[in-house]
C-alpha cells in the first residue's frame, strides 16, 4: 500500500510568519503523497474582535453562530487557506486549498443541541476518499482547513484535529495513513514541567498505564482519545511533536500506535 | 471537440440570495463541462467599511493595498467562493473553489506602477489548461474567484472579466469553449434607453459600424474588447446577457463571433 502522510498544524505556526514559513519548507520537502491541514482559531478571534463580534468559548471550543461562520469562512477558507496555498506553491508544491464543500469532501452533520447550543459547527459524517484521491492522484496536494458542509447549502466549523483524524481513517481504505500533529511541545510528555521528558512510544497497553498514573489528562486526554479512535479504524500510526518531527534529524517526538 | 461553458456572474446576483439561488439552479441545470466564474466587490467593499478600510477607485478599478488585499482574500476566497460550492453541493453539482493559486491555475503579474500605482492587482500571464483539465475529467467543477498569484507566494487581485477570458482562452486548446457574461442588462442594447433593444448578434463587421456609430461605448467598450481579444485568442464564442439566457426558453440576448 502506498504511503499518505497528514500533517495538521495549530494556531501557533500559522500566527508566526517565519515559523509558517520554515513549516512550509518541511513539508513540501516530506516525499510522497501528503495532505495539509490547519485551523486558524487565533486569527479567526482577533478578526471577529475588530468586527465587533464576540467570540464565545465552552469547554475550549467556539460557540459559531452565524456571524462568526462568516468570519471563519472568511479566515480559515479565504485568508489563512489561499495564503497557505501561494506560498506552497512557491516552493514547487502544487497545493489545492479545500474545505469539506469542495468536491463534497467532508459531510457533517450539525451538533444537535443539548446542554449547550454550539451553533454551526459539524460533526464528521463522512469522507469522500476517492474524491480526495483524484486530486491526490493528479499530484495535487490537498490544503484542509477546518470548515465542513451539511450537504445542503451549510458550512459548518469543525476541529481541525477531528478533521485530520477523520480524513485519515477516510483515506486508510487506499493508503498507509500516517497523522502527523504539530504542536508547540515536544511530543506527550512523561513530566508536563519538563519538556524533554518525551514519550517516545505509545500502544494501547502504555495509554491504560499513563491513564492511570494520571500523566495523560486535561488537553491531552481528547488528543489521545482521537488518536486511538483513528488507529482502531484503519490508520497505521500517529506522531505528535513539533515541526521538526518531519525532518530526519530530530527523533524526540511520540509515536501512537494500538 | 468538448463543449465547455464558462459562465461569469457579477454582484448584482450575488448580493441578491435570491438571485444567486435561481442562478445556481440554472448553472446546475447546464448540460456539458462547466465553469463557474465571480467577482464579490461590493461585498469586499462593505467589509472594508466594516473594518475601517478606505475602498478606493481609480477608474472603476479598485486600489488593492495590502489590508484591500486581505479583505478580498477574505470575502472573494472565502465568504463569496465557499458558500457558492456549498450551494452547488446541494444541488448536485461538485463544484471545487479555487483562485489561481490552486493548482497554479492562473498565474499573473504585479501590475507595474504607471501613472497609477494598483497595489496587489495582477495582470494574468499563464493559465494551467492542463491542470483545470484534470477537474474538469474528474468531473468537478471549477468555481473561480477573482483572485490570482505572481508563483513567489504573493496573492494577487484580478478582474473576474479578465479571469473568465483568459481562462476561455487557456481552456480552447482542449474544448470548443463558449463565455457567458451574466450581468444586469439583457445584453448588448442598441439604445440604452430602451433596455429591449437588444442587439443579437455582433461579428467582427457589425462591431465596427457600432465603435464607428457611438453605440458602444463607457463601460461597454472594454468588455466587448475582453470579447473579441478572447474569440481572437481561440475562444468560440461569448454570449452576454441576462442568466435567463442559460436556459433554452430565452434567446433575446448578445452572441458575439468574430
Amino acid at each position: 500500500m502506498e504511503k499518505l502522510s497528514i500533517i495538521k498544524i495549530g494556531g501557533n505556526i500559522i500566527e508566526d510568519e517565519t515559523s509558517l514559513h520554515d513549516f512550509l519548507k518541511l513539508f513540501s520537502n516530506l516525499e510522497g503523497k501528503k495532505i495539509l491541514v490547519h485551523g486558524g482559531g487565533k486569527r479567526a478571534t482577533a478578526m471577529a474582535s475588530k468586527l465587533g463580534i464576540e467570540s464565545k468559548m465552552v469547554n475550549g471550543r467556539r460557540i459559531t453562530d452565524a456571524e462568526t461562520l462568516e468570519v471563519i469562512t472568511m479566515v480559515y477558507g479565504g485568508l489563512v487557506n489561499k495564503n497557505i496555498v501561494a506560498k506552497l506553491q512557491a516552493i514547487n508544491t502544487n497545493a489545492i486549498g479545500l474545505t469539506g464543500a469542495d468536491i463534497n469532501s467532508i459531510k457533517s452533520d450539525k451538533r444537535p443541541v443539548k446542554e449547550v447550543d454550539f451553533g454551526f459547527v459539524g460533526d464528521v459524517k463522512e469522507v469522500a476518499s476517492n474524491s480526495i484521491n483524484k486530486l491526490l492522484q493528479a499530484d495535487f496536494t490537498p490544503v484542509f482547513c477546518a470548515i465542513t458542509h451539511d450537504g445542503k447549502g451549510q458550512l459548518l466549523n469543525t476541529n481541525a484535529d477531528t478533521i485530520s483524524s477523520q480524513v485519515a481513517i477516510g483515506m486508510s481504505k487506499l493508503y498507509e495513513t500516517s497523522i502527523y500533529y504539530c504542536f508547540e511541545l515536544n511530543g506527550v510528555l512523561q513530566d508536563f514541567s519538563d519538556t524533554n521528558s518525551v514519550i517516545k512510544l505509545i500502544n494501547s497497553k502504555k495509554y491504560l498505564e499513563l491513564l492511570n498514573d494520571g500523566i495523560i489528562a486535561n488537553g491531552m486526554l481528547p488528543k489521545l482519545e482521537n488518536c486511538f479512535d483513528a488507529l482502531k479504524n484503519g490508520v497505521h500510526q500517529v506522531k505528535m511533536g513539533n515541526t521538526s518531527m518531519l525532518t530526519k534529524e530530530n527523533d524526540n517526538f511520540t509515536t501512537i500506535t494500538l
